[in-house]
């Protein structure tokens, strides 16, 4: 009988946060690649840069004046993908397959600091502390907003990210309802909470398990010499999820118990967590000497506890454990990305690397920037 | 009371077909594009490129030679992302996380046509009914092997798809597994047939109701005025579907009888067939006057039915219906897309138009393309 080797053998490996497959097929890496190229990034850019519409003190489309920042700022999108309430209500459905659901809410943007040439990598911790700092408060603001069901925290960097503006900046997203895939995961989280009996893990709500206390406790003991963990501290723990998609995908989270959003952190709790992301960010522009794409988004309970609710281990609503994940494209080198089209978007997924080749690779990368590495 | 405009006010849609919603911010198209911009493809193509490994008698990648073809070829894939028959069986999970489903199978590539500089916009409609007749015989021979369960066809066009070689081609990955999204549309279309009572509209196995049937039914009687109808022949229809997540996304299928995979098709159904594929494509060229990049697949049974199966009428594999999928990225023009990222990846997908709108503006385009129309 033939002996199963993840590294030569295609495989299927299932994410039990949305209950999707992903095919692993470790030897596509070695085929020559003739297709499209990334272009160069434009390097060298100014500090502050007058045409920017993010940078202090500048004008923006819309006609508005940028605060003169030091350090975030926060205004609304000029082009909010939803608007705020009242909003109409719900037109009758012409046939039953053809339902429509109006959605309120507003669109946020967080520039994460004045320098228009910086990114989360380059940036100092501390920098980064108020980044997160930026991040609960409008999630503590938006989410105890009338009718405000979600709140998505993202940053798309980089141009092959759709990202049209380099000023190192992330968007909030409030919704009325919760969107497709954290809906999946929450359901999943709940399903698995009341399915599972709890193990040594820490555990959710109602001393129920949590499907990411279990998977990360395995990961940092169990499993770590199997090699999925890049990155840990104290409090946090960056690895390569088992069911990674994409090639150097990454998910962040806390390890040491289990907590629901980012208003759940202690102090410590959020110096680490801006430890790790300089240190996550930092591999990612190591890995190709390039400031490295990717889409990042904070998944958490859908909007923050108000002050009256029931004791934190009474709510059901803390089911959520905080979680990012990152998404990055590129799979060869700084011009040569992962395409996820046809078979990826009329079948499944499918990955070139195995998930440990890509937690290997991003473990051994240098913790100095490329940039400030002494010569 | 607002009233509920769909080209002004924000809303969600459901696909039926997968449980997932869509965005809509028909506003969104408003704002200025300062990002990325596609590079112009490579006009002039030679009809025949000595350097490519699939024009007619070329050497490819792997060291064989391609056949002198006239018409369609054939062979395997020289990076294959699942590998033939034998595969070890599974290894032990390590933890009840993290399943590993070893996968056999193979992957095809088919040339459409020896002409290197042609695409199905540009072919003959006789000449796609050959490529039609071609992928009916490799999900015959692929869906008839031992262990396969499930055939991909489709096809990925355009550099920024992912295409690595502008020679006309497609490709057909065949499982021992039913991938993700189609095992989804599968058990949402056995969940429909079995809790909706049958309509006056064409039907399943067993009688029972066909959800894809109900819809393109109400999409070409009732709801033709509303205009997501983009073409329509005596057998198939293309529609941008009310759930559209791509721009100017496509779903063909045809709309007369329940006909569950392209081996069920009758001599005209295919002539048909190769029409609408010829009129798709060349508005999908006109729109933007550029060769439209897109990826294509064939959702239909898994795999086709053998000899020796009971009355088609009985056979509740037959819950499948034939329909293809076009996903196309451009929005604005030939050099600017639409990227799904951040809040795509991390929530739901976002489109920036009504599906409504997109069917209107392919709808007035001309059914002469555009390299071939008189001055
Ligand atoms: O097999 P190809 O054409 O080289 O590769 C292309 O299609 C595959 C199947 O959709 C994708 O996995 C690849 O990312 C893409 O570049
Ligand atoms: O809002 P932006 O940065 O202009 O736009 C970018 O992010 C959005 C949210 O992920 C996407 O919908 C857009 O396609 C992308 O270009």
């Amino acid at each position: 009988e033939i002996q199963f080797d993840p590294t030569t053998h295609p495989h299927r490996r299932v994410n039990p946060l949305t209950g999707e497959h992903v095919l692993v097929s470790p030897h596509r890496t070695k085929r020559p690649w003739l297709g499209q190229t990334e272009p160069p990034q434009q390097a060298n850019l100014p500090e502050y840069d007058p045409k920017c519409y993010l940078c202090p003190g500048n004008t923006r489309a819309g006609g508005q004046q940028n605060e003169k920042y030091e350090h975030t700022t926060v205004f609304e999108n000029d082009y909010a993908a939803v608007l705020p309430p009242p909003g109409p209500s719900a037109p009758p459905a012409p046939h039953p397959l053809l339902t429509t659901e109006p959605v309120q809410g507003g669109c946020d943007v967080i520039c994460f600091h004045p320098r228009h040439d910086l990114t989360l990598a380059r940036l100092p911790v501390p920098d980064i502390e108020r980044i997160i700092e930026e991040w609960s408060s409008i999630y503590r603001k938006r989410g105890g907003q009338d009718g405000i069901k979600y709140v998505q925290i993202f940053e798309n960097k980089g141009a092959m990210m759709g990202c049209s503006n380099p000023h190192p900046h992330g968007q909030v997203w409030s919704l009325s309802a919760v969107p497709s895939l954290p809906a999946t995961e929450l359901a999943n989280l709940q399903k698995y909470s009341l399915s599972t009996p709890p193990s040594a893990a820490p555990r959710g709500p109602l001393g129920r398990s949590c499907l990411l206390c279990d998977y990360v406790t395995f990961e940092v003991s169990v499993a770590q010499a199997e090699g999925r963990v890049v990155l840990k501290n104290e409090h946090w723990v960056a690895l390569v999820p088992w069911w990674a998609v994409w090639p150097f995908e990454i998910m962040l989270l806390p390890y040491k118990r289990h907590i629901p959003s980012i208003v759940h952190l202690t102090p410590e709790e959020k110096t680490a967590f801006a430890q790790i992301l300089s240190q996550i960010t930092i591999r990612y522009d190591n890995l190709f000497s390039c400031s490295f794409a990717y889409s990042m988004g904070i998944h958490q309970r859908p909007v923050p506890p108000t002050t009256d609710v029931v004791a934190d281990d009474q709510d059901e609503e803390n089911v959520a454990h905080l979680h990012l994940h990152f998404a990055p494209p590129l799979l060869r080198s700084a011009s040569v990305r992962k395409f996820l089209v046809g078979f990826e978007l009329m079948a499944e997924p499918q990955r070139d690397l195995t998930p440990e080749q890509a937690a290997t690779r991003l473990r051994d990368l240098p913790d100095v920037h490329y940039l400030n590495a002494p010569e």
